[in-house]
């Protein structure tokens, strides 16, 4: 869980990042509303199908969720906010727009905090809020990725609830799969031990793939069957409260593995140890995936190495930074990245092994437990 | 699968309900991109995550869908439709703001398509088509409303196959549940069953309660544990493509009801015929509703059905009609709705029973088949 102290510690440091006449902030996008509220619609839910939420920051420390009153058991959880809550609907009479029920909402809310420069996220901010409130608008899109990106304790704690629950999915498929089983049960299984871990629904999403499909590199799970001996990749996330663990490993069901595939095995994990290596504040990006080629081009391996090495995972999916070769960014404090190399030779095989870290003042800290061995 | 015939029916009957001055429609949310040109974007891969489409329709019947790169297996099976795609991630330079590329991308594609009006739909359209694209711009969501209202047969085929899985998940987990179990198992359960019978990874969202969760009519699932002659209600929804069939059945877990409970299923039952009997063209929504509250009345019962008695289906959840006491709509062909009368009695027990029907010229056609027996 995010913290009301973590929440309010955002809020300010989003400020501090913007023009001191900009006194109000609207944010649109569920992953800025979560940031900095804990505020997060379950997708398990009747109640939060096609709904929206506006959260108004003001600099003085006010912080004000408009939500449909469909949304109140959400509303209830998040953290140092007053909320708002026009109804929708109440079972009485029919219900009417429900977006434009919450963005007329926020603009009365906006009018009666009054005067002041507005921040908005422009990509995701709807249209009524600049035609109607009549007063500058700023865009909070490059302070607000800035400020995201850096993450504080509580959501670090967050991702790695999400890591735990993932390792006792994988754990379990990983000892159940057996020849027969389709992608699809490889996905049944993760998910259903995920919610099992967790004791609540949650969302899961990734590849799930076996055999040829490990050529590939990954893809949703099919009606493909898993045959002894075959490779099964798996690289998937389990999602808390918008924040998401991304992992992934590789391995074989009932057998061991080939000569070729253990050398491939040997190279992705040393690939994988390069770059970690490499994890600490004032890296470049582009150094972290440079190590990982390093290690594939010693064994002739590079050409099957297409992909980044890896990148940053919280609120979004892949998120800056990212470990590709053209990158300009630099690892700082608080980036949580994962690490992913992977090989991938047609007629052979494909694997790939994913650990997170994240970036902290005398190097890195490594989020991930789950087994990385064929 | 909705059809490109329908898709292209559904966006002349919208621009059909427009001013003939408005030559560009320009649709952001994600059920109405869907409704029109059938694109959704699986919630199970990565490559969904914080995405965001812009579909522009022109009078002339072009359609133009602007997605980023990630997206393009989603695009791939997108009906009657141009895709532009910008490229956001490609593996080698660090990625920008998701968002406001594909915002760009269609601001570009529809300053190219020139002149004339634009309708958007306001409490979901960002800023930047507004502020500037410098044309008139009209709010979409009323016309947008009233067209979604009546479906076409490839949306309903599409509502019944939801139905169709959403049966089959119910079925198993019926002759499966046992003692024990929690009421994440009936979740996960229903999931994995669904899953099976899509043949692919479906959402499922909904109630699923035992016990005293039944008397609070419902709720996510818990680890309340079922115990032998326990009710359990279930009111779910599987999603495809955007569309989702919502149905709910209640029954009990190795047992026989007791008489109260027998009373209570056969005043539901009453009040769900005599509603479903009042469903034909014409017929005012509220009337539906007075239809089941009259049944409960005559048992003395109605003071325990603090619900509707039933709502449209389809993209959205509910939807119009609205089966309740003050709506002022009337049942008009092509409307789906469900009828979904409740009793809950502390102490005694909770039950819902819901079944769906389509509004056809003649009067129904139910469109489910799921039991609705203790």
């Amino acid at each position: 869980m995010l913290t009301e102290s973590g929440c309010r510690s955002r809020r300010a440091r989003l400020f501090n990042a913007l023009a001191p006449t900009i006194d109000r902030v609207v944010l649109t996008s569920p992953e800025a509303i979560a940031w900095c509220s804990g505020f997060a619609a379950s997708p398990f839910v009747f109640r939060s199908q096609g709904a929206t939420a506006v959260l108004i920051l003001s600099r003085s420390g006010d912080a004000r969720l408009v939500v449909d009153n469909l949304q109140e058991p959400f509303a209830a959880r998040a953290l140092g906010v007053s909320v708002e809550m026009p109804v929708w609907y109440r079972c009485v009479e029919a219900a009417s727009d429900r977006r434009a029920l919450v963005v007329d909402a926020a603009l009365a809310a906006l009018r009666e905090l009054g005067a002041g420069d507005i921040a908005v996220e422009s990509a995701h901010c709807p249209l009524p809020l600049a035609s109607e409130i009549g007063r500058p608008m700023h865009d909070l899109g490059p302070a607000l990725a800035l400020a995201r990106r850096s993450k504080d304790r509580d959501e670090i704690d967050q991702i790695s609830r999400c890591f735990e629950i993932a390792t006792q999915a994988l754990d379990t498929t990983r000892a159940n799969v057996r020849p027969g089983w389709t992608e699809l049960d490889l996905y049944r299984s993760v998910a259903e031990q995920a919610n099992q871990a967790a004791g609540e629904t949650v969302s899961v999403y990734g590849d799930f793939v076996c055999g040829v499909g490990c050529e590939a590199g990954g893809g949703p799970p099919t009606s493909r069957v898993v045959r002894a001996g075959d490779l099964i990749l798996l690289d998937f996330s389990v999602v808390l409260q918008g924040y998401r663990g991304d992992f992934a490993s590789t391995f074989v069901c009932e057998g061991e593995p080939s000569r070729e595939w253990s050398a491939m095995e040997t190279a992705c994990l040393a690939a994988l140890d390069a770059a970690a290596a490499t994890l600490r504040p004032g890296q470049p990006a582009r150094d972290v995936h440079a190590a990982a080629v390093r290690v594939f081009a010693e064994q002739h391996l590079a050409d099957h190495f297409p992909h980044h090495t890896g990148h940053g995972i919280g609120l979004g999916h892949p998120e800056a930074p990212f470990l590709v070769p053209q990158s300009e960014e630099v690892l700082a404090v608080g980036d949580v990245v994962t690490v992913e190399p992977g090989l991938y030779q047609p007629g052979i095989g494909g694997m790939r092994f994913e650990h997170a870290w994240e970036i902290t003042p005398t190097g890195s800290r490594q989020l991930t437990t789950h087994k990385t061995r064929l």
